[in-house]
């Protein structure tokens, strides 16, 4: 007898079944990671970009196939341009394949050393996380990114691209693929999940005996269905609801030039500020040029009473402002008592991702940057340089707010654990 | 209309806003610690100790309740002397206050920094994790040393002692309180669970909002609940299945000593071996001495073939001995072909804590502490050095087999995040 119930759960059976596989051989494929040295792992890194631009042909055949797909349903433009490949994309990926290949590779760096009085020298040492689940959308290049990043760092890992890029995610993964088996390195290290199938998502959440670590990368319903659901620690941030403080100290053209970049550089990534906070110290003299700068700029500005004053274009902030990440050109300002005022808003409003204080008073700036619990406080510098690259960390998995592991930008070194290696001469405890 | 169902869920919301109260009470009070020098905490510390030792009688007439509360119920001698407080153990309690008043303060030390070429200034700076909840059983001490290491790192904590020892626990937090009165810190900075219910642990591993970080400290059942049933991270480890594989290498003389200590020096701590592992290139010669060691120490020896050979007095083992963690006097002991095959036993075998080589081969030794994937590996020397204190940490919160954040002995440094803190002139990002 064979219902559609019955059908169903075959096919919950077997997708159960296909992924607890892919678990196993990564699994299998870390224990090798861990041993392999960074030659190898480079080398893999190399073929694989050569089989990139080899196979540009292909990638760019199996993305029409997606956007075709794409453009028959409702997709934004926005989408659709995250989903596009190029030549000069296809190009770029590779050169960050390229990139990755050529940082430290953390595994085996000794972060620490002492001698004990009884003669035990004890280091600790980078050793690899060992499986990586990393679920992300439409971007096909993670497919490239997040491979290259975890294979550097000495994991496995097990990707999970959005169904819209379902088939250059598989082109690319095919140029990761040719790249292992070029360094003689086993298929497990970079799996990308063969099925569209949604519940592949809920069971890689709950494979934490496969599964050490999960990286979704994406919107904010991804990363809030991700956080609630898994039981597998997560490295992610929610928000990125950014803020700048001009302080009553500040030098008025570094506050503009600042205010300006941090909001209007780019708008749509995580470290872009959407809240301005001005101290009423200097808010006579300051607050006009900044909220003039943003609105010639195109920004449109929502602002407490005060600011509203200064500008008819600005329209009223409501209190769901302050907690907003626009990721758009638009901005919340507001006028604050002073530095402590401006830590306490950040404090009841922020997402403790990154947060800035323009300021020549360094005794305030300092102050605010050991108050402000943010995963990345500056003075006098852009909001937007929140970014693994100008950190000089070289490529990035993402940025943590998260307190454990990993906070701010997440790069190889992030990707790590570590052991403690002890050498001793017969030593005993008395 | 009131029916004992009724009662039941007004008990049980009473007990969620008690528990909620806490979880917010220890958020300020973390917000507070995160900002409190280092002599202010170590006032605290000492205020504490000096309370425990003048308060010594009333901590004493709380146990002898407890301890005449256990009499009635059919507790172990073992079970009875953990919950045992006498004078001896009050000064012992109180002189751990003293020492970690004494390490080095992590909050505020810079991990690392560095200079990008546009200027910015970098900095990895060590913050608190922000609220931990511990979850002890019957031992009384934890309350006095956990809440002095959440205290000493900047961190508030919630603990939740043993139903056993709850007068006890009551009457050392009681000194903890008035140390942070004698330092002018909030009362939430070290909290009890004012209650014996079991539902309050069940509410705190659900109270991610509040509590950042879990650290059980007991028994298997204890953190095997907690591992299972917490939406927060756990520090933790399971089980310390350690391993002494002594290669065909291995001076003789060492190789008994130190099997002979990381078994029996104390057989009921993590670090104790519990498998012992024999080379067979120096089965015929080291096997007998290093068996008949043990059992003349009075260690029961379950061994394979190879083993049972050697002595009559050797039982045999089955499967389940190679994964039991006996934390009493019984060793596992088997004879494997090489050094691969050694770390092929721990891999499968092995719960990823503390294993040793016993081996004068430097290059066996070598690929041994590489490939073994365990938090803490040894040469020469014995596993009972898995410790904070051996270490040179200070005290302790445990031990962790987890693979993110603090793997390894856990002190005041592993109970700390990071930020980020950058400085500039004015950079913004082009």
């Amino acid at each position: 007898m064979s219902t559609a119930e019955d059908i169903g759960d075959d096919k919950v059976a077997d997708l159960q079944r296909q992924m607890l596989a892919l678990g196993a051989a990564a699994r299998a494929a870390a224990a090798v990671l861990a041993k392999t040295p960074a030659e190898v792992k480079n080398l893999a890194l190399g073929a694989a970009a050569a089989a990139m631009r080899d196979g540009a042909a292909e990638i760019l055949a199996a993305n029409a196939t997606d956007m075709a797909a794409a453009a028959q349903r409702d997709l934004s433009a926005a989408l659709l341009d995250r989903l596009l490949l190029t030549p000069d994309r296809i190009e770029a990926m590779a050169k960050g394949l390229d990139a990755i290949a050529m940082l430290n590779d953390p595994v085996g760096d000794t972060i620490s050393e002492w001698q004990r009085p009884n003669g035990l020298a004890i280091a600790r040492v980078r050793v690899p996380l060992g499986v990586i689940g990393i679920i992300y959308e439409s971007r096909p290049n993670v497919t490239a990114d997040a491979g290259a990043l975890c294979l550097k760092s000495g994991n496995a890992a097990i990707l999970r691209g959005g169904s819209e890029s379902f088939h250059s995610s598989r082109a690319i993964h095919a140029c990761l693929l040719a790249g292992l088996r070029a360094a003689g390195l086993p298929d497990g290290a970079i799996q990308l999940v063969p099925t569209r199938d949604r519940a592949a998502v809920g069971l890689m959440l709950t494979m934490h005996q496969h599964i050490d670590i999960i990286v979704p990368r994406g919107g904010r319903g991804l990363i809030e269905r991700v956080q609630n659901e898994s039981r597998i620690p997560v490295i992610a941030h929610l928000d990125g609801n950014c803020h700048v403080y001009v302080d009553g100290s500040a030098n008025m053209e570094m506050a503009r030039e600042i205010s300006l970049n941090a909001k209007m550089r780019r708008t749509g990534i995580c470290g872009a500020s959407e809240t301005l906070l001005v101290d009423s110290h200097c808010a006579a003299s300051h607050l006009a040029p900044l909220v003039k700068d943003l609105l010639d700029a195109g920004c449109e500005v929502r602002g407490d009473e005060a600011t509203q004053g200064v500008d008819q274009r600005v329209l009223v902030a409501t209190d769901s402002d302050w907690r907003t990440e626009y990721l758009d050109s638009i901005i919340a300002v507001k006028v604050v008592d002073d530095v402590a005022a401006a830590i306490t808003h950040i404090e009841n409003y922020g997402s403790h991702h990154t947060e800035c204080i323009i300021a020549d008073d360094v005794e305030v700036a300092e102050r605010f940057l050991a108050e402000v619990d943010s995963a990345i406080v500056l003075h006098n510098a852009s909001t937007q340089f929140a970014d693994g690259g100008e950190f000089g960390m070289g490529a990035e998995i993402g940025i943590s707010t998260n307190r454990l592991h990993a906070r701010g930008p997440v790069g190889v070194e992030q990707l790590t654990s570590y052991k403690y290696v002890v050498h001793g001469q017969g030593q005993i405890r008395p």
